[in-house]
Order: structure tokens, then sequence, then C-alpha cells
């Protein structure tokens, strides 16, 4: 992972079920997004963060605007994946992650994902809102 | 299929991708409740009407209530897959489908399938509207 | 939930995530089938069974033969959602589980599931292995 | 798109279900890299190649190996996707696509992909077969 300001990666364990994996009897890959996704979520939850009180009260949503995936290893059907998070940078309404699963401390996907606040139904961006900033400065210095 | 007053079931295809299986090698069980959305969907569209728009103008949706579902055989990646949708009733806010997916002609699943309008956002009951009412009811005469 | 002469059913944790939500903002009805699955896969975990391994070493799968759900109420972006799974019957290929989604114990969605042991590549109903049924009966008492 | 020898883009229609949006009323971002297979398969497709018979005779599987999105617009439900492929670059065992998702002519998410050939079970990297090479060369120029 690139150096960062945040002193620790935020970890989650994830468990493969058979929803997760695809007749070539590996995870497929379009999964390794939902999974970064929930650790992200859970990174943004661990903060204070819930999106859908923040979608409901002050109309600011997160979506993804880029993401760069590279896929290493496959992973099967019962494994359990641990995904690292890190914010590696933050600008007025986008936030950057970098995000890797492995299992067993082997690299199995890496990903590097960009994230917008957008206006929850006009979909135009929107400065991250300052608590929101705040929280998530704290958490990477 | 039971006996029904609608002449023809209405047909989709549908090609089974690697989205669709699991790593046992065939099509995942939860994915076919997607199938069979999917047709109820384009046999709406294929009366003239649009979710969306009636979710937007009108504040309505179709909600399932209740799925029964019986897997016969399993598909596999590249299938092709009939799926056939029949209204077998309509009640104030329920409307009751027969669904079948085949393979050449062989039953693949079968689900008996009851939605219900409901409000766009409070989810609750509402009566069928009169213009839904009458496609549905000038398609299963 | 029905009676039964397993003592405590078991219980899992499912966190919402948007991959779980569709457009009318809450989980699409599919996903319960995903979330009961898991629960299965933890319970049979719980008592030891790992479906990779049974896969790999025995040839044995477990399908899902029938599925009935029915839909009291929705759940929402980060709701916790809490699975009740119990074994209501085993015969000699197959195992009936109910299962109940909760939201602080208010009902969301319940299942009658039947599972059925099949030969991994050629699908043909076998016969739950021995240790797997001592298991399972053993849970259950 | 970036230049390429080949002279039409291969072309395919998705349409929006439930399955594929989110609560945010939009598209699941990772659904796209669903869109984008389907696209690729039905291009193999379009050529003759079968992608489970592949796995079955020949033991090849075609696994991603690196995936970059950028998404620009959010598409709806109900919406008609139209999925544009180019193979832009072809090697010993890895084949480059520049794919895009438009909706009436306006960019919706455009993604470069890799896949590489790998053993069907043993999931190493080998050659592209050579009647493959031939369908896709002949393809591409």
């Amino acid at each position: 992972m690139q150096t960062t300001l945040q002193n620790e990666p935020f970890k989650l364990d994830i468990r493969v079920y058979y929803e997760d994996t695809d007749t070539g009897g590996v995870v497929y890959y379009a999964n390794y997004l939902k999974f970064f996704e929930r650790a992200r979520t859970e990174f943004l939850r661990s903060l204070g963060m819930n999106q859908q009180e923040l979608a409901d009260s002050q109309k600011i949503m997160f979506v993804v605007k880029q993401a760069n995936i590279v896929y290493s290893q496959a992973a099967r059907l019962d494994d359990l994946i641990e995904i690292l998070t890190i914010v590696t940078e933050m600008r007025a309404s986008s936030i950057y992650f970098e995000q890797q699963a492995l299992r067993n401390n082997e690299l199995l996907a890496k990903a590097s994902v960009q994230i917008c606040t957008v206006h929850a139904t006009r979909f135009k961006p929107v400065r991250i809102p300052l608590t929101t900033r705040q929280l998530i400065q704290k958490a990477i210095n």
C-alpha cells in the first residue's frame, strides 16, 4: 500500500459464500467491488457516519467516480478474506481510497477507488460536509 | 402451467452469463428470482407500462409479497433460458403470476409469485390504478 | 417459528449494504435468498461442516430444491438484520429449514427451504453422508 | 474510444432491471462490470466461441486480470444501455478490451479491461489457443 498519513488501515473480514462465486470455481470479478464497498462503508461507520442518514438528512450521497482493480489470486467458496482500506487523499468533493483483499496475508486483489459526494437526488457534485471531512481527517492523521 | 384465461404465456429469452452461475457450475438459486422479475417487467412493458414512470408520476411501485419456487433441473453457463409468464389472478392490490424457466422445453424451475401495489415512499398497499388494471385485464382475456 | 426439536434457532447478523438494495429504496427481494443461504452455511459451519471441502473430498453438494418466501416488511440500507435458522426435518437426501429475517424482532421475511444432497458433478441425489447426518441430528436434538 | 484496427465496435443492448439498481436510484457501480462482461461474452460468441465449451473441451478459461472504470453519468431503472466493445491488443495470453456504456449516445461509463487465458482448474496462464487467436484476429482486422 502506498504511503499514507493514515497510521493503520481499516480492516474488515468477509466470508465467501455461494452467491460470490461463479462457475469458474472462484469469486466473480465484479464481486470484489462489493467487498471493497462494504469495507469503505464500515470504515465510514467506524467514524460515526451512516450513509442512509446522510442521504435522508443532508441529501448527500457517496458515488464512485473511478475504480482501478488488479486481480492477483483467485478466492474460493468458504475463504475468509480480509479487506484493508486506507484514505490516501481528500479534496473538496472527492475521497481517494487504496484497498486490498488478502487471504492469509496473500494479495488477491487491490483497488484504487475515487468516490465523490453528490446531491442525493440531483446527482450534482457537492462539497464534502464539514463534519464528514473532520471525521475522516481525524482518522487519517 | 395451471389453467388461465390468458391465452398465451408471455415469453422472454434469457442468456446465462458468468454472473448468474456459482461454484457448483450451475445458475445460483436466487438468480431465478431475477430472471422471473425481468420477465414480469417485460410482460408489463409489453402492455405499455414502465415501472420507473409509474413510480415517478403516480408514486406506485410493485413489490413481491410471496414467492414459491421449485427447482427441477440446473442451468449452466451459456444456456439459453426461456421464461414463460402468465397472470392467473388479479385482486384490489395484488397480481398473481405463474412462471416457468425452460431450456429446450425442459423445465428448470417454476414459481408462483404474488406482487402488490404499494405507495412508492410510504410502502402501504394501494389499489392497482385503473389504467394498469385495464391493461392487464385486456392481456389475460 | 413452527415447533421443532431444535432447542435454539441458529442466529446470524447481516448488515444491509448498497449491493443489497434496489431503486425502491429497500432490499431487493431475491437478496433475502442470499441472506438465508449465508445463514444455512454458517449453521453448517458451526457444526463443523465446510461445503467446499465436502464438494472436494466427498463430491457432495447441497442444492436448493424448493423455497417458499413471504415478505412482510422492507429492510433498508444500513439496517442490521438477524437471520434465525432451524432444521425442522431430515430425510434420506433432504433437509428442511425454517428461516426468518428480523430487524429489532420485527419480522421482515420468512422462508421454508428444502435442500437436497446431490453428487457434485453428476447432480444426482445422493444420501446425506452419515457424519453430516449425525452432526445435524445432534444439533436439532 | 482509442484508435484500433477493429473497424466497428461490437454492440450489445442491455436493459436496466430492478436487480441492477441500488437505493441511490441508479445502477449499482459494480454492475457495470457485469454488463461489460456480458458484452465481451457476446462478442466472443459472435465470433463462434462458447466459453463453457472452451472450459469443458480445452480446459481454458478467460479471467479478468485488470479493470479500470470511469463513471460519468448514472443510469436508472428501465434505461436501455448500449455497450460498445473493441479489442485493442492481443498478446500471448492476454486480450485488451476498451468498452463503453452509452444511453442515447451519452457516455455513462467506460472501462479498460485486460483478460487472460488460464487453465480451467489450475488457474495458471496458458497461451491463447490458435483457433481463438485467429477468430479474434480476423475480427479486429
